[in-house]
């Protein structure tokens, strides 16, 4: 029997890199002041469907329980998010820094990056929808990337704006009632052939020369190729306050990004790896913007906000790519005790016992193996130290063997754990 | 909209509480040499029907996937760690000692202590069947307990036996294939009316002269008043261990317990808070025991195996109920950096990125607010310094303010992290 196909089984290997990767964006969110919640995998089907319309249904885990209620595993945070921010928003002072570290579920076909499951670092700031805001959060963002090593030849943040997009799309005549499906068609220009995309714009009505000034708008990738707007004067403001943060470096203005889902209000950004090129490759390592609508359509509390997610997947094949995963995610130096006698049986587990409650991994044989037996088993469980209850224990002496460096000393008792602690590596 | 009946929001304050339930529970395992794991939530609904039998899913959130694969969501971790184990054991040392910390789900009732969803600590140690394995699997158990401030005044380890009670049944007369049925009832008897036991026992064609000794050695409670046999010899190799390892106080044999799950195969025991009068009460905080044939019987491995599980709900409330989280469960100490006009606003976006990176919480206002406005929201975040950029930044200084104190000195930028690292508290 196997897990089921795009389900991942987390073996210690794989759960000791997840862990870094988790504990890795923990501290980062902790540094920028984000506060850490949770929800449930499990939420009312309604909740995505409220959001995203009944089209979302065909990639939802959904089904109805023992008590006729049709519901959904998550495919995303934000519905969560919104659900118990506009339930308790009052009970906490704005701006709202929160992150989660939610496990998501898409029934989608399979394929490099893109499971059945993942896990997403979702952050979101609660405020009052200033520039500020919006360059915290992609900030983070970069700066999460930076702790796991990786510098800006290895990734790029691209900024666009879903405000500065309405204005160029008004000013060619496009109607509003037509911007989600312009949107659509620029969300895709990087994965459809040349010519894909003019055609599908000329399906959606437009003129010609309308659908080639939106194309060539996509090339746009400097505010100074802009006419002045309120849209654009913000993304100078967030590309100012990021460049003050020493992360000019990491970021683009890219007007091919436009993102997804339909709730984006201002604001938006994807981070992509570079190839040899330097040229955005692959899959979107994270990605968000403003949503300054969403609360209020979902939730009805008008709250303007802002967030990002970044998944596990996309981001450990890159880790692993780049042999950016620390050598060591074992854990901490363990100590292996072994005894030679059954005379020492009680005198070992007492030492165990002790030695852990001081705070020491220690490992032990449950079977009185020959003294062979018993370090081979020290060896197979990574032990740094052996530590030997002989007839000296009577003494209150014990022997201590340094497996890495095989040298061994005779160290009273009491003095044991000061011992090891003079002798600790790293 | 709310939350499904039976699930949990985490907001900040509980998602801090259940990370310090997660964290010591990942430092007691750490210390006793256990490797975390873990598997998916939703997995095969044979995996659940084959080890319980299709009365399970009346308890199961299961249903036909997009792909019509009837699927689960994990009601407990065992199936799915004995396929994990099955599939790769040839891989790994033996003993096994692994944990995972899995959320797991069911449909029931709702009551205090039992949700449809919580998190549960499992620990499980693949060997060679030795009462060693049994003290350590229970030690484990008792050891996170006392990590978490509980005392024997507390809590109580209730040990018990099936092979003791296979012996005691079959010398009664009872045929094997009665035994499920009467561990049915023995398990139950302190949930239910005195004489109801008796009844029960009755209904399934037992003598009643058959069912009082049956009801009588539920009574036992010393090693020394049961026939000397090899499962006799194995809980009193168990207790000696733990009392080796300085847990004598915290365990009582007791023969109430025999554990409702049919796969348990010898040692079981359960955890319980004690009431005023040291008696056991409530919900068990943890379970578990010996199942030598379950990884044969699910997986087609001869692998004996003992585990426990240990939940978060009715720990939870036990440490709510000793007053047992720890006051401050916020995280680090926070800085606050503020601006006192636009002409420093580089400075201090400078600043925060510097503090964050060299691993301080910062915060600061998104918006250039007045000097009194940007403490307010110090003081809000929960701040324990406000820096203050002004004019003298220019000279290369600062004022920093300590917020619990009041006082307030002028500190050169370049030796800030030293100020702060000087006076930083606990």
């Amino acid at each position: 029997m196997q897990a089921l196909p795009g389900f991942r089984d987390f073996y210690p290997l794989e759960c000791s890199k997840r862990h870094f990767i988790f504990k890795t964006w923990r501290a980062v969110a902790t540094r920028y002041g984000f506060t850490e919640f949770d929800g449930p995998p499990l939420e009312p089907l309604e909740l995505y469907t409220k959001k995203s319309g009944a089209e979302i249904i065909g990639q939802l885990y959904h089904f109805k329980d023992k008590g006729d209620r049709e519901v959904s595993l998550r495919p995303e945070m934000t519905p969560t998010f919104a659900r118990m921010v506009a339930a308790r928003h009052k009970d906490f002072k704005k701006p709202m820094k929160w992150f989660a570290i939610p496990q998501l579920f898409r029934y989608e076909r399979q394929q490099k990056g893109r499971l059945r499951e993942h896990f997403q670092f979702n952050a979101d700031i609660v405020g009052a929808s200033l520039p500020g805001e919006d360059a915290e959060i992609i900030a983070l963002a970069a700066d999460i990337l930076r702790e796991f090593n990786l510098t800006s030849a290895d990734f790029q943040v691209r900024l666009s704006s879903r405000e500065v997009w309405r204005d160029i799309l008004t000013a060619n005549g496009i109607p509003e009632e037509k911007h989600a499906d312009v949107f659509g068609v620029i969300d895709k220009i990087e994965r459809v052939a040349p010519g894909e995309s003019e055609k599908k714009l000329l399906a959606l009505a437009l003129e010609p020369a309308t659908a080639t000034r939106i194309l060539d708008a996509s090339e746009i990738r400097s505010a100074d190729a802009l006419p002045m707007s309120h849209g654009v004067e913000r993304l100078t403001q967030t590309l100012a306050s990021l460049s003050a943060m020493g992360l000019g470096e990491y970021v683009t203005l890219d007007l091919r990004i436009v993102r997804g889902l339909a709730y984006y209000s201002g604001t938006v950004f994807e981070i992509f790896a570079k190839n040899s090129q330097g040229e955005p490759t692959g899959r979107a390592i994270a990605g968000g913007g403003r949503y300054d609508n969403l609360l209020l359509n979902l939730a009805g509390v008008d709250l303007p906000a802002a967030g990002f997610g970044m998944g596990d997947v996309v981001l450990g094949d890159l880790l692993e790519e780049k042999n950016l995963y620390p050598q060591n995610v074992d854990g901490p130096e363990k100590i292996f005790v072994a005894r030679l006698s059954a005379a020492q049986e009680t005198a070992a587990l007492e030492l165990v016992s002790e030695l852990r409650r001081a705070g020491w991994a220690v490992e032990y044989s449950f079977r009185l193996a020959g003294f062979n037996k018993q370090f081979e088993q020290a060896r197979n469980c990574g032990a740094a130290w052996a530590i030997v209850c002989d007839d000296k224990i009577q003494q209150g002496l014990l022997e201590v063997k340094d497996l890495r460096t095989r040298s061994q000393e005779t160290v009273a008792k009491n003095a044991l754990t000061d011992y090891l602690k003079s002798k600790k590596q790293g």
